[in-house]
């Protein structure tokens, strides 16, 4: 087989094969960590993942999208184990249960997760959009715990913690210095958390 | 004195009178109040505070400024409390006592924060720039902290839970229904804090 036939039929496989998303995704990454987010456009992903602009738009509203557009999952997967967690489990303990179930999702696409969190601190508006998902996020877990009986501002507290746990969590987990994996990290700052807020 | 003699007299005031930063602060919050800060132009603003619109710049980037020209100001009381904190005070106590001092600002100013909260809750776009601006404060708690030599984790930690505290307060104080301090409402969600995060 010649080398123009294997390029011809990776050319044809690029604009043929299915998941043209998870190759959108994965050709957006690449091009923010080449040349930044700012300096990409559309019409570049599209090319580099062998799909037209119109593919593009069939699954992300924009490019901000492509960092976004896991948020609705992780909404779920927060609300649902909140709500679903034993009776008898404390808030706390049913927040830390989800934010730890988070953390594992993630750690599962831990090298797409920490390119993620590396284009967003370089972008001031991502970083900003970020914020706004993670009140979102706290939001949804605030919501998961009134469906259990917990009243406010009790319920909102344990969410906003629990946030602001993930979030340190996560900060702590994409340091180039890190080896311990998401879920240990996230355990470990709900136990720091316990200790400054006893006034340790 | 006739009222004709008065009104000029007033029109006089209006335009001479110091404190132009204050009328336009004034005219503003009334205007938000009023018809929406969507529906609210700098032009209306300058003239019911009987300024010029050149005036206004002097003092204020745009109208969304308005809104957050305290923030400055705020976090330096936060971080200055918490740096001057005696030794011995635990991380989240010196955070306890910048929120309550922040609290204690705000309620001198009662209508005119409370007024603030609900122009910020009414408009998407300001709500952003709020998450923001709390952000900004926690990153400057963190900051005092560990000036204090606290170390990382439990500074950010102290912080955003401080942060959030701060947040759940400013939330409960506004209630229509509430008839308590905003310092009463932080020392009330520090505790609250407190109970969560050690699962009651």
């Amino acid at each position: 087989m010649s080398v123009h036939v294997i390029n011809y039929d990776r050319q044809r496989m690029a604009r043929w094969e299915p998941d043209s998303r998870g190759r959108l995704e994965q050709a957006a990454f690449a091009l923010y960590a080449e040349r930044g987010f700012e300096h990409t456009t559309v019409a570049e992903i599209a090319q580099r993942a062998g799909v037209t602009e119109r593919t593009f738009f069939r699954h992300f509203a924009d490019k901000r999208e492509v960092l976004f557009a896991g948020s609705g999952a992780l909404q779920d997967l927060l609300a649902s184990t909140v709500v679903e967690a034993p009776d008898g489990v404390t808030p706390i303990d049913a927040v830390a249960a989800a934010i730890e179930a988070a953390g594992a999702q993630l750690e599962e696409r831990r090298e797409r997760a920490r390119q993620r969190q590396a284009v967003i601190a370089a972008n001031a508006e991502l970083r900003e959009r970020e914020l706004i998902k993670l009140a979102s996020l706290a939001a949804a877990l605030a919501d998961a715990l009134r469906q259990r009986g917990v009243s406010e501002p009790a319920a909102s507290l344990t969410a906003e913690a629990g946030i602001a746990v993930f979030r340190i969590a996560v900060e702590r987990w994409v340091d180039e210095a890190n080896k311990r994996s998401l879920p240990e990290l996230v355990r470990d700052s709900f136990g720091q958390l316990r200790a400054v807020t006893a006034g340790r």
